[in-house]
């Protein structure tokens, strides 16, 4: 029968594996964790998984953003199409908003408006992306690079970052791992997964060794200017003019709405390198195969960059220092699980898993599968962003619930200790 | 200097073409013409280019969803990210939306929330795509499929539709071209650029060779409900059963708000065979590494629904009704241009350039250039969806700024006729 030599057509299994991410992504690893859950524990679930404190009321964004979003959507102007790299006010709202942190002034040329982050990353990828190049990620990173990199031709190679220095780039592994077909290095700053913030020297440093090497930086900043430490932020823009940097950014961290789907990538290149080079084109061929942020959103960007009120910043950050250190003190107070730095930036923290103190408990996939089951605590295991036996906790959430996730988390560990 | 050295790897030039799209997308060939408008013309410009006709005042979308989106907004529930395959409420909202035209009820399961149409084209063809796989797209069609399919190893081989057959798929061809490598057929509608609407028989005729040739059937049916004529809109799903269909829609269109990219990529197929053979897995490994629309539109989604009232949809069909009845009559007075059949749905209409009475316009392209120019008309060259020396035509716009820019039109033609 037709339908039935047909249906044998239809068949894929064959093919697993060729559209699926090789990498693993966070929110893929947090659902399947989630279906560890035990029902019949009536504590509320703690999620210390991501970094979306969003549900959480005392971590809502301005309503300047939300009314100027309204504003927009009433006004009938925005549910047109938008052109592929985003509406002019828009780019230009967000290159005078990066520009004050700069030496030198950014067009709406240089900006194009993606749907967060996460598309940034991914235009950014595919542009670069040609057969036999490869690129330099940090490990621990975040691991949507690494799902991407193999759909864009490019070649994973990991340099670490390394705990001991305050989670700084190994520059020697950098310089070693590159060669004539390395088109760019990245780094995250503030960092994720590690909470780094890198001081204006560190960051200089990362810029001469680019331009020693002939690559350019990718400058991951979503959680740039969420820092709460001694280390001031400074944009890796900021020595564009040693090297051409491509910084990817959002309102998702800052404003707390990761769910409105505004990012930006931006050539931060004084030299006009990535003009010339064809990079820029190259982004916006990406560009115009890609889908957009909604319309109506782009057009509230310049009201909500203009006039978010500092006050809102100033609580956010005064949340998150309050939760650093109740993270941090309470991890102190754990013998099972080690975090030697107090995180100055973003919303995550890495902990080492002490396992000669653990009985029964393989690696950090069991520490986590066995802590979602057991306490309801959601927590990152660190293979999922490249370091085994550690574990990423988010502490962007309500302090009262955080207190209570690392108490959890404590209990757990006790449970599971080894009998001396 | 290692900065000279090393900018030379930054040279992308060699790579032109490989992430650039190979065929032209609708708005890139806008932009173009625009470029070619004479600022000195002080006539308003008729946009008769693209499907988007939501800057004309009567062409607003209901406040009903205006007020959907706003109240999803400041419930605050809607700021966090949302799961790769969208938010549960409105993918059943869909589901249940769709199923009102269906012999059979679709599940949240079945349905996927797109950022728009694109979207779904996007990651339909990343999950069909393997090395060595073909697709079958219809011509004239919606230029996205060419420019996507290269980047996803689908081979595009194309079938006609026949103009003189009311711009019905040429089954025969269909057969010709299919091979055991063949994934799918494309079929768009209503029909973008032909304006034609299928009758229940055709689309029958089009299931059962799709089930003789063992492929399935994406049907693009963002424009589906627009319809105005004698042939009611049959969507491709009543016929699931004899073929798998993945249905594309959005939005956009039917509530005029292209620009809040929400649309859904749909598997009708009461029988299964796509989510044995892996596809619907495709699907959400590809989704999985996209980005989401916007959560709160999401949320708006159950309500928008639900709610938007009959007599809104029937005033759009009513003013497109209108404005088809203005342009085939002008164009029936034009005698430089031919359109053999009205549209009965969609947007568009396909007029052949009658060039033999044309004096100084090399083609389609040249038609469409000077017509910028000189007129201040845009409209889309035939080139641009697969047909040479034919123009696209969007009547969607204010009837009385139709009615000038096919004025505009005819007066151009009688400048540019050759003379007797």
């Amino acid at each position: 029968m037709a339908m039935e030599n047909g249906s044998k057509r239809w068949g894929f299994q064959s093919n697993k594996g060729l559209n699926t991410a090789p990498s693993i992504r966070v929110r893929g690893v947090i659902n399947a964790l989630m279906e560890y859950l035990n029902k019949q524990d009536e504590r509320p679930l703690i999620p210390l998984g991501n970094g979306d404190p969003s549900a959480f009321p005392c971590f809502r964004t301005t309503s300047v953003a939300e009314d100027a979003v309204v504003h927009a959507l009433k006004s009938a102007k925005y549910n047109c199409y938008a052109p592929s790299g985003g509406i002019l006010p828009a780019r230009r709202a967000i290159a005078d908003h990066l520009s004050r942190d700069l030496p030198y002034k950014l067009s709406a040329d240089d900006v194009f408006v993606t749907l967060g982050c996460i598309h940034a990353i991914e235009v950014t990828l595919r542009a670069l992306g040609r057969p036999g190049t490869n690129i330099l990620l940090p490990r621990p990173g975040f691991p949507y690079y690494e799902a991407v990199a193999p759909q864009t031709c490019l070649e994973v190679r990991h340099f670490d970052v390394l705990p001991e220095k305050g989670w700084e780039v190994d520059l020697e592994a950098v310089e070693a791992l590159a060669d004539e077909n390395t088109v760019a290095m990245v780094i995250i700053n503030s960092g994720n997964p590690c909470g780094n913030v890198y001081s204006y020297e560190h960051l200089k440093e990362i810029a001469e060794t680019a331009r020693k090497l002939g690559i350019m930086v990718i400058a991951d900043e979503v959680y740039g200017h969420l820092t709460f430490g001694s280390t001031p932020y400074v944009p890796m823009g900021v020595f564009g003019s040693i090297v051409p940097v491509l910084s990817l950014g959002s309102m998702s961290k800052r404003w707390l709405v990761p769910g409105w789907r505004i990012g930006w990538l931006v050539a931060i290149d004084p030299n006009g390198i990535l003009k010339r080079s064809g990079v820029v084109d190259s982004i916006c061929s990406c560009l115009d195969l890609s889908s957009n942020p909604a319309t109506f959103i782009q057009g509230a960007i310049p009201e909500i960059l203009e006039n978010t009120k500092k006050d809102f910043f100033l609580k956010i950050i005064n949340l998150l220092r309050e939760a650093v250190d109740i993270c941090y003190d309470r991890i102190q107070d754990n013998p099972y699980i080690t975090c030697t730095k107090k995180p100055e930036g973003s919303m995550f923290l890495m902990a080492k898993l002490n396992s000669s103190l653990l009985e029964g408990i393989k690696d950090d996939m069991d520490f986590c599968l066995k802590l979602a089951k057991e306490e309801s605590v959601i927590v990152l295991p660190g293979i999922a962003v490249g370091m085994k036996n550690w574990i990423r906790i988010s502490f962007a959430i309500e302090p009262s619930a955080l207190e209570d996730g690392l108490g959890r988390i404590k209990s757990f560990c006790e449970r599971h200790a080894k009998k001396q």
